[in-house]
């Protein structure tokens, strides 16, 4: 087979996942390795290294252009993933040069929310798209800014931290160490913090209550999409926050649309419903009613895989 | 004489001033107009063509590749200046369009915060910076921000609204008609407001006591100048307000620099040193002494001139 490939490999904190895409943007061949496990950075280095080689015998390495990777905390500019709290691996890694010298491909870093944004403009619900954001909704809050069709990586590579902005001024403690971060209430871990804060607080009847302690996201879901009072006040506050500082980020970029990828926005319109509600109240007049919100339509481990792939052509 | 040269206008509240500019952003001839004072905006347009006539003919049309426009509210995709809170015209007016075919020449047209930032790229602090944002502290504030050496516009041309980011959720109200606005607290306006505020609700000894009423930014300036704890307070509050949200930009754009213009920015370190303090306190260890903090070293009148020339190239 003759079709040039790119590798795409998305390093998450259980788990990396890697692929073969094609120009067109298909996946042709896939696999995946545990991040977690190995007793050093460069043990995972040699398991990773490993776990692509047949592939890439397969698909012939004169046919592959290169390889992309996105990676918590990964810079663009320097290859280096740089102290990731997510990962078991602390300091500075520079994955792009060994990686690079292992394969004998050449080999490109981003982090994993621009690496989906790029997925989306390359392949997803922002393709044609010159002005949109990207957000992404895991355990943390991720985000890829994308203005006059270019990814905004800033002058250190490190721009696009959207879950660190100061949502509430002096609120809740975050992983950085500062108070009131976006991620410390938007995020998969923000919602489940808020569920058992307001449990301590209040004595509504609600299903979660059993659960206290050991609350998921996806159980506020599964007990909103039920119609449990407690769990759609909780996506309600939730899409408060998140609209809010939308608003302040739709008055700096204006996009044509923000788009939402990850674990909470799994819950749909359960999120995007209030989100939208609250971004469009807090908005200036000039940007009313101009900003699509979409949840990503791409698997959420195919749009990592491609994004990063993207970064090799 | 055959060098080229663009014709730059900058719109403000009160004049309009004008300059004919070469490619190294020399001004080679300006001259100015009220913008106020005239019966309609076409009797504005009659004599902004009027006045400009001569300094075309001097350096004959067949020289001067086009005219660039910086004005409040003006969309550099439409060509129109939308509902500009401080012209004294409202509604959409297709300046640019009007006054191309009065002018027989090429007009673009940008808001007056962009004109500044893509004056200060070309000619002044921010040359050869690819990421930085301008921030023009006046009657309002204002913003252009630069990503990959390209301003950002967004996708309705209007981006790059700083000022109306929500600084103090459910704070004081702001002109948009919404509370909290950055531009309630840090513009010359704000100021002020501030020191009002305080007069009513505070009894310390301060010079500007007996001003209360017709107090005005630079008066403020002059007290803190000469020590006044109550003054120079009111610049702490005003940088901290101005660092805090600065923050939360560099976490998005990861600018180089910040660049600073117009009126209030005349206090140089009385304001810049707060905003500094508290802008670094309050970001994202990652960002952390990275983004200088630069007053413009363009006359504020000039940069505006050869931002809005710029376009026109």
């Amino acid at each position: 087979m003759t079709q040039p490939l790119a590798l795409g490999i998305d390093i998450g904190g259980t788990n990396t996942c890697f692929g073969l895409v094609n120009r067109r943007g298909e996946i042709v061949a896939k696999g995946n390795l545990p991040t977690t496990g190995h007793n050093s950075v460069s043990d995972y280095f040699s398991a990773l290294a490993l776990a692509l080689q047949p592939y890439i015998e397969t698909a012939g390495k004169e046919n592959i252009t290169g390889a992309g990777i996105g990676a918590p905390n990964g810079n663009f500019f320097t290859g280096e993933i740089v102290f990731a709290p997510n990962l078991p691996w602390h300091g500075v890694i520079p994955i792009a040069k060994t990686m690079s010298e292992s394969l004998g491909l050449k080999v490109l870093l981003t982090n994993d929310a621009n690496a989906a944004a790029i997925g989306e403009m390359m392949y997803g619900a922002a393709k044609g798209m010159k002005d949109f954001i990207l957000v992404t909704l895991g355990t943390g809050v991720g985000s890829g800014f994308v203005a006059n069709g270019e990814l905004i990586y800033g002058n250190d590579g490190f721009a696009g931290e959207l879950g660190h902005v100061i949502a509430v001024r002096d609120g809740r403690k975050c992983g950085c160490g500062r108070n009131g971060c976006l991620e410390a209430y938007a995020s998969a871990t923000g919602i489940v913090r808020s569920a058992n804060e307001w449990l301590e607080e209040r004595n509504d009847s609600t299903v979660l209550r059993a659960h206290k302690g050991s609350i998921t996201a996806k159980m506020i879901h599964e007990a909103a999409e039920q119609g449990d009072a407690f769990a759609l006040e909780l996506f309600d506050f939730t899409g408060k926050i998140l609209g809010q500082s939308l608003a302040d980020m739709v008055a700096i970029t204006s996009p044509q649309a923000i788009i939402f990828f990850g674990g909470l926005a799994h819950a749909g319109d359960l999120l995007l419903r209030p989100v939208h509600k609250y971004m469009e109240e807090n908005m200036l007049n000039i940007f009313k009613n101009k900003v699509d919100l979409i949840r990503s339509a791409l698997p959420d481990a195919d749009a990592a895989i491609l994004g990063a792939s993207a970064l090799a052509w």
